[in-house]
C-alpha cells in the first residue's frame, strides 16, 4: 500500500530559527520537499521559476484563487503570494513529505483547507531569549526590534491551533525533535486506519 | 518547571511481541519504568513483592477497588490484578514516563480513568505473520492457534481506541518508533499550553 506523505507546517516568530531548522532537517532527510510559493512580483537576479517561486502574472493568480488553486495566499506590497495545492498534492500523493514555512494567518488557511496537515509552531526557550536572539543580528533598529516582539506575541495567540511545539534550544535538538514527531505522526491510528481495517478487520 | 511523564499504553495480540518491544525499549531508555500490577494470587518461587507483582489480599484488593484505587483490574483464574493507581501517578509526578503492558479490555478502563495517557497498538506486519509466529513457537496446538488468532480479531476491533499502531517488522525499529511517538508526544500543544501560557502569552 502506497502511504501518502505528510503536510507539515511550519509557523513560528521571526528571529526564532524555524528557517534553519527547516534548511537542516531537508539536508538529513530524503523523503522532504519544501514546498514552492507562487508569487506575482517579478524574479530577482538568480532566482529560478519553480526553485525559488514559481512566477505567475497577476491575471494567473486571481484565476487560480478563484479556482480554489491555493491551499492559503496573501498580499504584500503590492504582490501576491501563494502556495499552489496541486504542486503540494502531487508530492503528497508521491508518498513525499512536504514542509510549508509560513506565517499564523497563512496556516489557518492552510488547516481550513487540509486539516490532516500537521501544525508545528517552533518557539524560543524564552521571551528574553527571543530579544536577545533579534538583538543579536545587529543590523535592526530598537524600533523594528520592538515592532517584531509585539507581532511575536500576536502570533503565540493562536498557538493552541498547533499539533505541536517545537523549542529551537540548539538547532539539531530541535531538527531530531522534528524528526520525531514527523516518524511519529505516520504512526497515527487515523493515518493507518484503511490499511489496518482491510488487513486485520475486514 | 517540571514535566508531568507520559503513561504509554501498550496492547497487542498475542504472539506480536509486545513484551520484547517493551523490555528493549526499558532497557534503552532510563527515564521510564513498567507499572507494576498488584494481585492476589500467591508469589511463585524467586517473585519479589513490589518488582514482579504488589502481592496483596483479597480483602486489600477489593477495598482498593471501592476506593477508585485502580487504573483497570480484571479477575483472571480467580484472582484479581490490576494497576494500582497511587503507585503510577507518583512516577508520572516525579516526570518519568511509565509503559503498562495491557489487554483491551484493561486499555480501555485506564482510557475512562486517565484519557491523556498514550494508547499504542501493537500489530504484525500481517495476519499471516502473526499466524506464523504463533505457530513457530512450536509449544502451541493447533486448537489454541486458533483460539489466539480469533481472539487477536476481536481484539483489532478496538484498534480505533488506540493512538497509534507500532507495526512489529523488526524488534530494533518497533523500538524507534516507540521512541519516536514518546519524543513526539513530548511535544504535543495540549501538553506544554501551560508552560506556554506563563512564559509568552500572559
Amino acid at each position: 500500500m502506497k502511504k501518502k506523505g505528510l503536510l507539515i507546517v511550519v509557523s513560528g516568530p521571526s528571529g526564532v530559527g524555524k528557517g534553519t531548522i527547516c534548511k537542516e532537517y531537508l539536508s538529513q532527510y530524503e523523503n522532504c520537499a519544501l514546498s514552492v510559493s507562487a508569487t506575482t512580483r517579478s524574479p530577482r537576479e538568480g532566482e529560478v521559476d519553480g526553485v525559488n517561486y514559481f512566477f505567475i502574472s497577476h491575471e494567473e493568480f486571481r484565476k487560480k484563487i478563484d479556482a480554489g488553486g491555493f491551499l492559503e495566499h496573501a498580499v504584500f506590497c503590492d504582490n501576491y503570494y501563494g502556495t499552489p495545492k496541486d504542486a503540494v498534492m502531487e508530492k503528497l500523493e508521491e508518498g513525499k513529505n512536504v514542509i510549508l514555512e509560513i506565517e499564523v494567518q497563512g496556516a489557518l488557511q492552510v488547516r481550513s483547507h487540509y486539516p490532516e496537515a500537521v501544525f508545528v509552531f517552533v518557539i524560543p526557550p524564552s521571551m528574553e531569549e527571543l530579544e536577545s536572539r533579534l538583538r543579536g543580528r545587529g543590523t535592526e533598529s530598537e524600533d523594528v526590534i520592538a515592532k517584531r516582539l509585539e507581532r511575536a506575541k500576536a502570533e503565540f495567540k493562536y498557538i493552541d491551533k498547533y499539533n505541536y511545539i517545537l523549542v529551537n534550544d540548539t538547532v539539531s535538538e530541535a531538527v531530531d525533535r522534528l524528526s520525531n514527531i514527523i516518524k511519529a505522526e505516520d504512526c497515527v491510528m487515523a493515518r493507518n486506519y484503511k490499511f489496518i481495517e482491510e488487513e486485520f478487520i475486514k
